[in-house]
Formats: structure tokens, C-alpha cells, sequence
């Protein structure tokens, strides 16, 4: 599937809604880490334990510094994994034209 | 300084003494690390805190992968940075030869 992703026009208020949309993406994950940050650390009580926390944050810590990236040339494909995730909902990107809705839906489903 | 670490002989007894001071060091590092951990968590409000933990696991790990090497040919120098650093006390170390303490002790000051 071949998605043309290239001379999308972003209206001002377009790129609000994009990097308010990303800010509650980035705010829902997060708060999800920290509460399973802290559950983890209630769990741990020999050394392998905290070896392993610490291999899950470097993992996650990695994953979210590449997912949100407010760059409008890739900005779709990083909202269609956060939808595809559950970390953002179609809703939160209301107000975007229906052209970059479609292509958002469409990467979300592959 | 040099100390000559070669020839050394060890007796079972005393590779018995240094892999037990070994594990009792091991032991109360751990432990150490881990309430430390347990505080840090509850001190994390935001994604910066977290990071921070993220980054001391990622060193204290390190450390303490390199540190508790039971090979016989090193192990006077892991001693001494253990005693060094309060993880050790050379009471831990009784059963040693003479010339092993002496040594161990030197390495400590340096």
C-alpha cells in the first residue's frame, strides 16, 4: 500500500491541533510508564528484578524518544502508531482535513 | 607504586574466605542499591525524574557488573576498591594471609 504523504498542506491551526494532539499522546504514555514504573518497583526484591526495570526503561525510554517527533514531514505516521497503540484516539485529531484523517486511518489499519 | 600481585598462592581456605567476603560485599551493595532505588522512585514526579533513574541504573549496572569478578588474579584489586568504597571491611577478610591483607590495605590507600 502506497500512501502519498508528500505536499500536505498544514493550516495553522491544523499544526495546533497536530502538536496538542502529540502533547496528549506523550502525557497519557508517560503517566502509563510511571504507574508502571512504581507497580514494578513495589515487585522487586532480588537484583534480576531491578536488572530487569532497568532493561524495560531503556527499552521504553528509547521507543518514546523516537515516537514523538513533531516533525509535520513524518508527523502522520507517528500519530497512526499512537493510534494504533491506543495512546491517541481519532477524536483527539479533530479538525484536521479529511485527507490527512484518511491517511492517518489507513496507516493505523496496516 | 607497585605491588607485585604475582605468585600469590591461595589455599582452599582462603578461596573460600575471598568468594564469601566477595558475596558479603555483593550482598550489601545490593541492598543499598536497591533502598536507594525504592527512593528514587518515590521521588519521581516527572518524565525528567525518570530518565534520571533510567541513567544511575544504567551506571550503578555497570559498576557493579565489572566489580565483583571472582577471578583470583584481580581479586586483591576488587578488595581493595570494595573496602575503599566501605562495601568491605578488612575484618571480612580474616584468613587471609598476611602478605594478602598487607596488600589489599596498600591498594585501599592508593
Amino acid at each position: 500500500m502506497l500512501v502519498q504523504m508528500n505536499d500536505l498542506a498544514w493550516s495553522t491551526t491544523e499544526e495546533s491541533i497536530a502538536k496538542s494532539a502529540l502533547k496528549t499522546a506523550y502525557d497519557r504514555e508517560i503517566d502509563a510508564l510511571m504507574t508502571e514504573v512504581r507497580h514494578q518497583v513495589e515487585e522487586i526484591e532480588h537484583i534480576g528484578d531491578l536488572w530487569r526495570l532497568h532493561d524495560f526503561l531503556s527499552a521504553r525510554r528509547h521507543d518514546v524518544d523516537g515516537k514523538y517527533d513533531d516533525d509535520l514531514e513524518s508527523i502522520l505516521f507517528g500519530f497512526a502508531r499512537l493510534v494504533k497503540e491506543g495512546w491517541l484516539k481519532m477524536t483527539d485529531l479533530d479538525g484536521l482535513t479529511k485527507e490527512k484523517l484518511a491517511k492517518i486511518g489507513a496507516l493505523a489499519r496496516m
